[in-house]
C-alpha cells in the first residue's frame, strides 16, 4: 500500500519507472530545521523523545523529496541497552566512560528485553509510520555487532581501532562472547522494528573495513550473517559495511536484499563482484556534494550511468557531511530523479 | 656490492633465495632505543641532525635484522622545504598554523632549492650509507603530492581528509597548481636523494585511498607518475598508496618496480590485478603484530604462501604501531626468513 515503493521494489529485484534515491544521514545536521531542534535538546533527548525523531525523520521526505525515510536514531542506543553509559559530545563524537577491556567488565553487560530498553525507538517507528501515511516506506536500522565492539572497548571514536583489534587478537573468547551477545540483542532489536512496522532494515558496518578479509569474516561478517538470516524473511535487508570491497561476494551470500557501497569502488567493479542477484547501494563520495552544483550533476549522471538501471538505489558512499548546502542535497536527489537512461530496454529490468 | 641485495633483486624480478622483509616505520617508538634518543631530543632535531638520524636508521638493521634500512625522516619536510611551518607534537601528530587555503596563499610557497633546504637529508644520507657499510640497501622516501596537500590544506591530520577535497572540488585549479609544485620539488628531492647514495625509493601516498578511482587519478596518480617517471631509470620505486586497491592496474602501469599493499586485501586478488610484471609489498595488518607470537607465526605464513615466493617483499600494510614488543616485531622477521615455499621450483621464479 506504499505509494512510492520504488526503493522496495528495486530490492526485491522487481522493474521499476526509475532509480530511488535516497542519502545516509539524510536527517542531520546540513538541514536547517534540524539544526534547530539540535539547539534546543540534546542528542539522546532528540534520539528518546518520539516526538522529536519522528519530526527529524520527515525532514528530508517533505523537504529534499527522498523516496525513504530512515529512522533518526543512533546505533549506539543498542550499547545504552546493554548496560553501558554512553555520551554523545555534540561535534566531537561518542563517548563511553567505561569501556569493556576484561572479562570481569561481563558483569556490567547483558542481553536486555528490547521493549523495556528500547521502547521509544518502537514508539518512535508507529509515530513516523502514522505521519508518513504510505507516502515512503521506512527504513529502520542498527549497527554491526564488529562496530559496536570497537565502541564497546575503544571507548571512543578511533582512526584506526587498534585497541579493538588488540582486544580481539589477545583476548579472542571475550570477543566472541561480547559479539554474540551484541548479535542476540540486534536481532531481537530488529524484530522488533519489524514488528513496529519497519518495511526494510539496513546493518551499518562502519569500521568492518578497517579488517582483512579474514579477520572480516571471523569478527563481522559471521555475526552479520545470523542478524540477516533471522530477519530475511521478514523485511528486505541492505549490508553496509564501509571498506569491506574485499568481501563483496560474501556479503551478497548473507542472504542480504542490497549491498551498499562506499565510493572507492567503481560501480562496474562492485557489480562485476556481487554478481546480477542483489542490489546495489551507494555510492558517491560525500565530499563531492561540496562541489558547485553543475558538477554534482557529473558525477551523479556518471555513477548512475555506471550502475545502470535495475536492482541499484541511488545513495552516498557515506553520511551526508554536516556543510554541505541544502540545494546541492537536493541537486544530488533530483539528478536521480530526472535520469534518463541511454536505452529504454534497460529501464525495465526484470529480477534475476 | 651491497651483501644482501635480496630487496634489490626482488624489485628487479630476479631469483633470490629467500623473500626479503622490512618494516614500514621499523625506526620508531616501538624500539626502546629510539625512545631513549625520543626523550632527549624534539621530533625535528631528530630528524634534522644527520648523526641522529643514522643512528635511528641503523637501529632496526641491527637489533631486528630488516633485509633493508629506511632513511629515518618525516613526509612533511618536504612542506617546510616549500615555506609551510609544521609542528610535529609528540603523539599527536603534524600541526601547520598557517595551512593554505586561498590563492592568495601561493606567496607563502615556492618550489625550493633542495640542497640549500633539504640538506641535512642527503648528509644523512650519506653518513647513512657510510655506516651501513653496504650490508643492506638503504631506501630513500617521499611523501605523494595528494598527501602532502592533505596535510597543507587541512593543517593537521583528519580521519576523512574532507576540508582538502572540498578544496580541491571548490578550487581544482589552486589544487593543481600546487600538486604541480609538490611534484616538481618531489622530484627534484628524490634526484638528490639518488645521488646522495639512496638504493630505492618508496613514495607515501597515506591518503590515496580516501579517493574514489576518477578522483585519485585526478588529485593522486598523474603526479605519483610523473614522479616515478622521472626517477624510475635511476634506481627501482616502490609506490605504496594505503587503500587505493582499486587502482592497482594503474600503479603497475606507471613504471614502479614495486607496489605496496595494505592488508585489506588478499594476496591472490592482488597479484591477479597487478599481473605478473611488477613486486608486491605487504601487507599484514599491523595490529596483528599485538597477536600472541605464535599466532603471528601463523598469520604471516598464511601471508607468504598466498603471495607465493618470487617478486614479492614481506612487510606490514601499514606501520608498527608503538605498543608492539620487540619479540613481536622479531617473530614476523624471523618468520619470513625461516619459511620455506613447498615446491623448490616455485623458489626459482624469474623475472616475467
Amino acid at each position: 500500500m506504499i505509494k512510492n515503493d520504488l526503493l522496495l521494489k528495486t530490492l526485491r529485484g522487481e522493474p521499476t519507472e526509475r532509480t530511488p534515491v535516497w542519502m545516509m544521514r539524510q536527517a542531520g545536521r546540513y538541514l536547517p530545521d534540524y539544526r534547530t531542534l539540535r539547539d534546543k535538546y540534546d542528542f539522546f533527548t532528540r534520539v528518546q523523545t518520539p516526538a522529536l525523531a519522528t519530526e527529524i525523520t520527515l525532514q528530508p521526505v517533505d523537504q529534499i523529496g527522498v523516496d525513504a525515510a530512515i529512522l533518526f536514531s543512533d546505533i549506539l542506543v543498542v550499547l545504552q541497552a546493554m548496560g553501558l553509559e554512553v555520551q554523545l559530545i555534540e561535534n566531537k563524537g561518542p563517548v563511553l566512560p567505561d569501556p569493556v577491556r576484561i572479562a570481569a567488565d561481563l558483569t556490567r553487560i547483558r542481553v536486555p528485553d528490547v521493549e523495556e530498553t528500547l521502547g521509544y525507538v518502537f514508539e518512535a517507528i508507529r509515530l513516523t509510520k502514522k505521519e508518513l501515511n504510505n507516502r515512503v516506506p521506512l527504513i529502520g536500522f542498527a549497527g554491526a555487532p564488529w562496530t559496536l565492539l570497537c565502541y564497546m572497548v575503544e571507548g571512543k571514536g578511533s582512526k584506526t581501532f587498534d585497541g579493538v583489534k588488540s582486544f580481539c587478537y589477545t583476548q579472542p573468547e571475550l570477543a566472541h562472547r561480547l559479539l554474540q551477545m551484541l548479535t542476540d540483542t540486534t536481532i531481537a532489536y530488529l524484530k522488533q522494528q519489524v514488528k513496529s512496522g519497519v518495511d526494510a532494515i539496513q546493518l551499518f558496518d562502519s569500521w568492518g573495513g578497517l579488517l582483512s578479509p579474514d579477520d572480516f569474516e571471523m569478527f563481522s561478517l559471521q555475526y552479520m550473517r545470523q542478524i540477516i538470516q533471522a530477519l530475511k524473511n521478514e523485511v528486505p535487508a541492505i549490508l553496509f559495511a564501509k571498506g569491506a570491497w574485499g568481501s563483496i561476494p560474501e556479503m551478497v551470500q548473507t542472504g542480504c536484499a542490497g549491498v551498499g557501497l562506499d565510493w572507492c569502488i567503481r560501480p562496474e567493479t562492485a557489480r562485476k563482484m556481487a554478481g546480477q542477484g542483489v542490489t546495489l547501494q551507494g555510492n558517491l563520495d560525500p565530499a563531492r556534494l561540496m562541489s558547485p552544483v553543475p558538477e554534482i550533476k557529473k558525477e551523479v549522471t556518471k555513477m548512475l550511468n555506471g550502475f545502470g538501471p535495475g536492482r541499484y538505489i541511488a545513495n552516498l558512499g557515506h553520511g551526508i557531511l554536516p556543510h554541505v548546502p541544502v540545494d546541492h542535497a537536493k541537486a544530488f536527489v533530483d539528478t536521480v530523479k530526472n535520469h534518463v537512461y541511454q536505452s529504454r530496454e534497460k529501464q525495465v529490468f526484470s529480477s534475476l
